[in-house]
């Protein structure tokens, strides 16, 4: 089994954090990974909105709602955004694929480099787009996609496998 | 730099591969790596359809279009479907979301085991859509999201270093 094959099944969703912040050349290290997935017609058509000063981490935890309590304990948090000045113009969704791509690509670097991360969802629930189009002032063609929250974990998930494997969930040949 | 940093760096697109075809246990610790991705309140609301029986792909790819070329020459592919049986009712849309999610997990412990993949969009395009539900019969409840072809690599693209890091797409603190 590969270092790759292991991160990606031992990853777990990690919501407490402690005080360690992440240096930059890591946070930097995280965000390349983001940039370094496939995309329709290689659109890359994404942004990141990278929030690790301590102030404005908590400011921004309390526009957020419910999510904001672990961005605000998290070392740094991202607001993933779909691009829409790069998009495909034939099919502007593609960039919700290509951007769940750059933040998978980033949870997956974090865990290897010993960073757990959750995934807290924005898009396609319309009252948490505005709340964070109008929190930074996006563009008009930037829709915000996700935010991720990273961090040192605070909590061992280690022990807890989730259910892996569904036979039913796959099909060999034809439905 | 961990292996799994390394593996998401040096991933590129493989549309040629070898004769060589994938055991069963290949693919399958391919699919648990997809199952295990995170998804919008565990929805887990995926499905895979995974083609490599011989005859049964070529068929395939002649149903397919422009992209049943490099689906002949796979070893094996993978109809990813999105599956309404078990999405989040409030915000069915997740489900793109957790399917590529998904995907890329797919894509990148291949990539670690040896593989070449490439990414061949459905959804959102509606055409394409339509003729991969007809060709396996789905349930209504099911959306094909992407089709991937995995494949021992016959071409070499680790020469081709693509655009990684772009600073421009980067905001700290505030848009």
């Amino acid at each position: 089994m590969s270092e790759t094959v292991e991160t990606i099944l031992k990853r777990r969703s990690i919501r407490k954090y402690t005080e360690q912040k992440a240096d930059e050349e890591t946070i930097k290290t995280i965000l390349r990974c983001g940039m370094s997935g496939p995309s329709a017609v290689n659109a890359r058509d994404w942004s990141f909105v990278v929030v690790n000063d301590p102030e404005e981490l908590q400011k921004w935890a309390r526009a957020s709602g419910r999510a904001g309590t672990i961005m605000a304990g998290s070392a740094f948090s991202v607001l993933l955004c779909a691009d829409g000045e790069r998009e495909f113009k034939r099919a502007p969704e593609y960039r919700i694929i290509n951007g769940s791509i750059a933040g998978q690509n980033m949870i997956l670097a974090a865990e290897s480099l010993g960073l757990g991360s959750v995934w807290l969802g924005i898009w396609p629930q319309q009252d948490k787009i505005d709340v964070q189009k109008a929190y930074f002032g996006l563009p008009d063609t930037v829709t915000p996609h996700s935010i991720i929250s990273f961090g040192y974990p605070a909590e061992n998930k280690t022990g807890q496998p989730h259910l892996d494997y569904e036979e039913d969930r796959v099909h060999f040949n034809k439905w």
